[in-house]
């Protein structure tokens, strides 16, 4: 017989539409009138708010500094870089007009045409760029270390909330180095910060690696990036660091002079994350009940949830419900003041407790008049099933309540690294990746698949085969080793293997 | 004989080119290559940061949630208020194509026509409106509480860095309300909260009132502000909390079930302020030496200066500044760790010590030899003169400097209230109203005047003089005595004196 689950198609049933019901019932983003736009609500804002918290926290404490800077660039700033400008024309916003007119029919139309069209950024490279050819004139102005907090359009004709959405937010560093061994530090250290952001707070493991060279950022020498495993065994890009040479410093004239006194141009790297992490978290932790939350990321990580009929007894299990929330707000998990909240709402108790599941809260606190009355409460966890509740003397509680959150932080890691690890294959031939493959999914069924680890030397006809299976090399792990081995699809000597997957 | 200043020209020898040059000393931002957009740099950015932290902190207080809507929208969303369409036509970026493609002469133009166009949301009670039409259902679903921190653009022909650019950061707050009441006392809050932001935190004192009608937000039923006066006597609208009424709940068709089960449009206020108030801050504190920063909103409330030219003392004058350093971190001021920072650079003394003076640090600690050997400090604060600096001993300095920081922070905000009830008239005939506004400036020369009080009906003749004058009545005071008296334009009758200024 088929469990009972609050999401319904389930993840075995089918998994795309198992992910916008997560969504929707965790009420973290919908789709908008303006096509491709995502309307992020306040719960899933919420999410990207600790996202920003953690990530800034961390950008600032290695020298970044944060700046903004104009979300139009003109189109003449895009021709400078030949491979910058091919990958972003067939997806760009334009504007073309300052103002708008009423026709002789009554409509407003477009009017005030500019002399020079301009697009919303895809990304900034070439007005950064533009702006640290005024900034930058000696090595003593370098490194420059920028980030940017900011929206991004990317015109997107089939979008999926958080993943792949027309406009999304992000942030975007830039920086300028004297010499390249400083750029691809900074670079590779970046690409560390991610990983730490995705394996210590959003309990995503990755893998770190570079692209191959078909999958580099338009104008970048060399693409680094962080991979991680969703449920369905697709891969998700989770962040991306780039090396990107003297390219953008030639295009948009950054030089600067040297110690020697010699005229040179900067090295620049770029690097991002952006709300689809938002994406990797629902995808990597979520359940058939909904959304689930590790306590570093949760706005809220301890829910309380008075649940009583009887007007006065409702009263007395307000009044406990408040104390114990004013008990817990005083601990702290992880150097901060725990985020506790009460849900005081006229819900029955069944509801209240389900609202919560689906929106993925770590630990549910249900206090009834039997609660009060044992000074205990009664606690659920959402690394565990629903059902799963536990009795706890309050004050007992309340002492192991910042190590319960670690314990679920911790179990999320573990479960999802163990997905990881189960689901990826060493792949020695061609017939046993197809074969690999194959099984993935349909699309909407999941039936097992992940990361295959082949070897590779990037010809083409490795590359048709690739596109036949619709899998794509995701990357070539930094920290793999270093086995050398034949590609399997051509035979050919490669020096490791690298990750294949399909991909979002 | 002049003194010498780090600012040229000063205020009084030209006040708009003071402004501009106050901000390229500080850093704050500049024009970029995108007609009439800023670039916040670092420093700049920091300040909005502290303001947005601040504000953010409010707002949460009061039970607002922060939510993401699209940058663009669609025209037709805009034809459905018309007063709202007619007061942003002129100013707006319009989208009309989703891809470049390149044309024979190998230039980038705009291909892929759009169906519909787009504009940027020059504010957002369109979009929004159009999403709570599907996210308020019933009363239970009332209020909502929604704020987002965005990018906006109205097309800005003649811009001034902060005060009037095309692209400008801001928070929008969007709420809707089961009775026109509630709407109202939301709308008020708000005000409150704008009116603390300023006087509590920036030091800017400000006063409250209503708009008058032409004043009034395009679509809105009743326009609060808070203006504060600058420097050169003139007015700077500093945030504006409106109350729609049913207009914008009418034209996207936001409407609920009542207790009693009848269906009603909701009532609506919108809000906000933006980077603009960086530039009131600029214009009420700062002096012919650059930007002053109240404490609580400065990035770097105290900077250490090591001074030393020998290198073996320099080794012992960064040692001891590196102590303090740690020292100071430990204290607070105002529920937060003081933000303290060392410039380590090897600029020398007077070149440190002025840089941290134009960029408006409030307390500088100059180090040097001497200061090492007798275990004291040499302080200087930024509302005080250049040259006006005191040696402490350092245990008494530790003990004093937060102490120190609410001394500023106080000091600023009486000496800005001080300059606006020096430069506040009461007027009671138009000639005397002329020569008030006549004498005030010609545009680059400070030479008095500011805030009139007069009486007013709100008549056509009344308009065209102001006209003349350059002068706007800025709003009805709240908190204005209710003397009634007759138009000093018309001689009807008028309830209560105005606040007449030229305005920014």
């Amino acid at each position: 017989m088929a469990k009972k689950t609050a999401i319904s198609p389930t993840r075995a049933e089918n998994y795309p539409d198992w992910y916008q019901e997560v969504i929707k019932a965790a009420d973290l983003a919908e789709n908008s009138p303006v096509r491709g736009c995502m309307i992020v609500k306040p719960w899933g804002y919420a999410i990207w708010e600790r996202i920003q918290a953690i990530l800034d926290g961390m950008l600032k404490a290695t020298g970044h500094v944060n700046a903004y800077f104009p979300v139009l660039i003109p189109l003449h700033f895009m021709e400078k870089e030949a491979q910058h400008v091919e990958g972003f024309a067939k997806e760009c916003a334009v504007v073309t007009h300052h103002r708008l007119t009423v026709d002789e029919n009554g409509k407003l139309r477009p009017d005030g045409l500019l002399e020079e069209p301009y697009i919303i950024r895809p990304t900034s490279e070439t007005v950064i760029g533009d702006a640290f050819s005024r900034w930058v004139q000696s090595y003593r102005d370098l490194p420059l270390l920028v980030n940017q907090w900011a929206n991004v359009m990317r015109w997107e004709l089939r979008p999926r909330l958080f993943l792949r959405t027309s406009e999304f937010l992000w942030q975007e560093g830039h920086t300028a180095h004297a010499t390249p061994e400083e750029a691809l530090e900074e670079t590779l250290k970046v690409l560390d910060l991610y990983t730490d952001l995705a394996a210590k707070n959003l309990a995503i493991p990755v893998i770190k690696g570079t692209k191959t060279p078909r999958e580099r950022f338009p104008g970048a020498v060399e693409t680094y990036s962080i991979e991680a495993m969703m449920q369905d065994g697709r891969a998700l890009q989770s962040g991306t660091s780039h090396f990107l040479g003297q390219n953008f410093a030639k295009a948009m004239d950054v030089s600067f002079q040297n110690q020697e006194g010699q005229q040179q141009f900067v090295w620049t790297t770029s690097w991002g994350v952006s709300t689809r992490l938002i994406g990797g978290l629902i995808m990597t932790h979520s359940d058939d009940n909904g959304l689930v939350l590790p306590p570093k990321l949760a706005p809220t990580q301890i829910i309380l949830l008075p649940i009583s009929r009887d007007p006065e007894q409702k009263a007395e299990v307000m009044a406990y419900s408040d104390r114990l929330l004013q008990e817990l707000r005083e601990l702290s998990y992880e150097g901060e003041s725990l985020r506790v909240e009460l849900d005081a709402s006229d819900r029955r108790g069944g509801e209240k407790v389900w609202h919560q599941i689906k929106r993925g809260v770590p630990v549910r606190v249900e206090i009834g008049p039997k609660e009060v009355e044992a000074d205990s409460v009664f606690v659920g966890r959402r690394d565990k099933e629903p059902q799963d509740r536990v009795t706890w003397p309050r004050a007992e509680f309340v002492q192991r309540a910042s190590e319960m959150l670690a314990e679920i932080q911790g179990s999320l890691l573990t479960r999802a690294r163990t997905f990881q690890q189960e689901n990826t294959a060493i792949i020695d031939s061609l017939d046993d990746f197809k074969e690999f493959f194959a099984q993935t999914h349909d699309d909407t069924l999941v039936t097992g698949g992940g990361f295959g680890m082949a070897h590779w030397n990037d010809a083409a006809e490795g590359h048709e085969i690739l596109a036949q299976l619709k899998v794509t090399p995701r990357c070539v792990p930094l920290d793999g080793d270093q086995d050398p081995g034949e590609c399997i699809f051509t035979g050919k000597p490669s020096k490791q293997r690298i990750v294949f997957a399909k991909a979002y």
